[in-house]
């Protein structure tokens, strides 16, 4: 479930339901077929909105988790090139964050990678000593997809902001998963991915905050007040509304169900020697449990 | 039908069918459950692949024609950059082309844009004149959207090859409507979406021709053999596999409606004064009949 979530039976019934409906069009339609297809984006948006506590017009749908990571870094790092070419992140991020930094570091851009404690957690007094006068964009993921371990987002938030630097925090393996307040983190971009919580594969959001200085990464028509030019992913955009609502809903019971569970685990994985829990003890996904074996 | 089309009943029941399965796996899991869409997701290839007769492994799948067109000139133009920061274009571009032509322009790059006669057709001999030294791309549309001129590829393409220079066409609007052919057509690059022949929106796929060179839009994960982070959207690259196979299999059916449609429709035109039908009378999309009315 840390690769991909099965769907839940309502994201199928929903997804069902718009294939089997005669509603099949284009948002950006002039007729009532396009209307019909606004109702229904607009819905799924303020569904995703509402998972994180943002205003509608903050969402961006996307094609995943990897894609809004892209957009987040390159979109800053193109927007804000005359101000500076130099970005903090960390040693531990996923490859869609790693590797566009990589990238943008082919392209002459200066990459700050802070280290990680012993259970991955990252020290908000690191980054903050790793900003420099050239720094556009800090981004740090919110939990780990490997061990779990929940970065505190939010003082490196109250950082960011003292610093006037853009803040990303890649949230693919979060998202969904643990309550998430864009205005507690004090986040200017988000990334997250319909497929970490019961939705279908291939679609995402990206929470841009309203005057965040950002370019699209895929440029065109209109669509998605013009940050992501490229008809829509309808269906995926249905799944993802109506997974970002049960998310919502069913949260605490998921929560509760899948801690029982890893504390039951954590229990027997004790009793045997050369076995070893990695990632932070309390700050770590209900659903993410790493280990290692000695020797293996 | 330009704008989208709506779902083929067989692509309904093909989405349906997939949704309501257990097999929702993501193509890089090790294991059973990832197996199976691996399964599915290849056998979307292969039919896609057949439709423009191309090898499987130059099938890449994307979040649609828009971004498609982002790839192929955004990845040459990055992926040339120390050798040329030339393109060879046209003045009757989707803004999916003409946006991203206009992007690479303000980071550096030089692009002449070809005229078209009154047809909307583009003169080879323009195009080979307006190759330069430091030329690495030619993007030209296989056919227009708004007046389905269908642009002579075959012979920009024998310009290409002999001048060393890698041709991109958007078939956004043809792809799956007449036959295309890339060895025919001698292209490197070719953008189709699925949702212009009776498939979902929000997918599609770009031809890459073996050994061109390309950098990723999106970076990331080793999906789609390193040429398009993220995972893939399952739902619909399964719509467009099986729409890809039914216009395949449908095109001459299909296209024998169309014209006789729009021959019909050109006859009841031309008996009314001030409407002049725009395009190319032979050279046209057979399913695309635009007109202009005076004084509106």
């Amino acid at each position: 479930h840390i690769s991909a979530t099965p769907l839940h039976p309502k994201v199928r019934e929903a997804i069902t339901d718009y294939v089997q409906r005669d509603g099949f069009g284009n948002p950006l339609s002039q007729h009532r077929i396009g209307d019909s297809a606004v109702e229904a984006l607009e819905d799924a948006r303020a569904k995703v909105a509402q998972l994180i506590n943002a205003k509608p017009q903050e969402i961006v749908f996307t094609s995943g988790g990897t894609e809004s990571n892209n957009h987040a870094i390159k979109g800053v790092a193109f927007a804000k090139a005359k101000k500076g070419k130099h970005i903090v992140s960390t040693s531990i991020e996923h490859q869609s964050v790693a590797r566009t930094l990589r990238v943008l570091m082919k392209m002459g851009y200066q990459v700050t990678a802070v280290p990680v404690d012993k259970y991955g957690l990252v020290n908000p007094a690191d980054v903050e000593r790793a900003i420099q006068e050239d720094t556009v964009l800090i981004s740090i993921m919110h939990a780990n997809n490997e061990i779990g371990t929940i970065q505190p987002i939010s003082a490196i938030g109250r950082i960011a902001k003292e610093r006037n630097v853009l803040l990303h925090t890649d949230a693919v393996a979060s998202g969904g998963n643990i309550p998430i307040d864009v205005e507690e983190l004090g986040v200017d971009l988000l990334s997250i991915a319909a497929n970490q919580f019961y939705g279908p594969s291939g679609v995402g959001a990206l929470y841009i905050r309203q005057k965040t200085a950002i370019v699209p990464l895929i440029d065109g028509g209109t669509q998605e007040s013009n940050r992501r030019a490229g008809t829509q992913n309808m269906l995926g955009i249905i799944g993802m509304g109506k997974a970002a609502e049960l998310a919502r809903l069913e949260m605490p019971q998921r929560t509760q169900h899948l801690l029982m569970l890893k504390k039951a685990m954590i229990e027997r994985l004790k009793t045997i020697d050369e076995v070893y829990i990695n990632g932070h003890p309390d700050m770590c996904l209900p659903g993410l449990l790493s280990f290692s074996v000695e020797y293996v």
